[in-house]
């Protein structure tokens, strides 16, 4: 697998992860020092976990990606992604985000990848 | 000089370029394929041209970074910035937006570091 398939199958399993609310997961798919830069503000891993612990198990969140381009230099890729993020609160209702984010991948001395900085431009559409 | 320096010194270039409304001074200091991705979509090289052709001799932008981290990896830096920018379309008025930007620099075959990807969160506060 090359370095840069690497990095979408962790794109896929982030996507995958948040759709199925498993937090543990998405954990290890991102560095301890991770930085969501969002609409609403800066958000760090604690950041993360709270805001995801609050949603999971009552929020379904689907995201569709559409990956414009990845580019892998040492140990850092960077990737420029188009994503749509359908979120539904219930069965009747779905709140759909969509925009450009872009993000950088720091692979690990384990050799993974991992989600270290992330800027998303996502918003209601 | 530092890389990291380095990188800090084109930002400065930038925002003094775009205070003195010099095109040209800009266009040396992002790569032919730079892509900038905003709250109103992506912006290419020759869309920057358009939007900051109709600005310049109209509006003074002047903009005040606050870097927060620039990590150099190879040929890429990556660059997390608080940025605040006062847009000044005539002496008695002023726009402020301020807000995190998440910026790659791309060094070329020259030993130049250029804006190569940016994701710009500014909004107006």
């Amino acid at each position: 697998m090359s370095e840069v398939d690497a990095v979408r199958s962790v794109i896929e399993e982030w996507l995958a992860a948040s759709k199925a609310g498993d937090l543990n997961m998405l954990l290890t798919l991102m560095t301890d020092d991770v930085l969501f830069l969002t609409r609403n503000g800066v958000m760090r891993r604690d950041d993360f976990i709270a805001a995801f612990s609050a949603m999971a198990g009552n929020v379904l969140i689907e995201g569709r990606p559409d990956v414009q381009e990845i580019t892998v230099e040492g140990n850092l890729a960077v990737c420029w992604n188009k994503l749509e993020v359908r979120i539904k609160p219930s069965a009747d209702k779905e709140i759909v985000h969509a925009g450009d984010v872009l993000t950088v991948f720091q692979r690990g001395g384990d050799g993974r990848w991992r989600l270290w900085r992330d800027a998303n431009l996502l918003a209601a559409v």
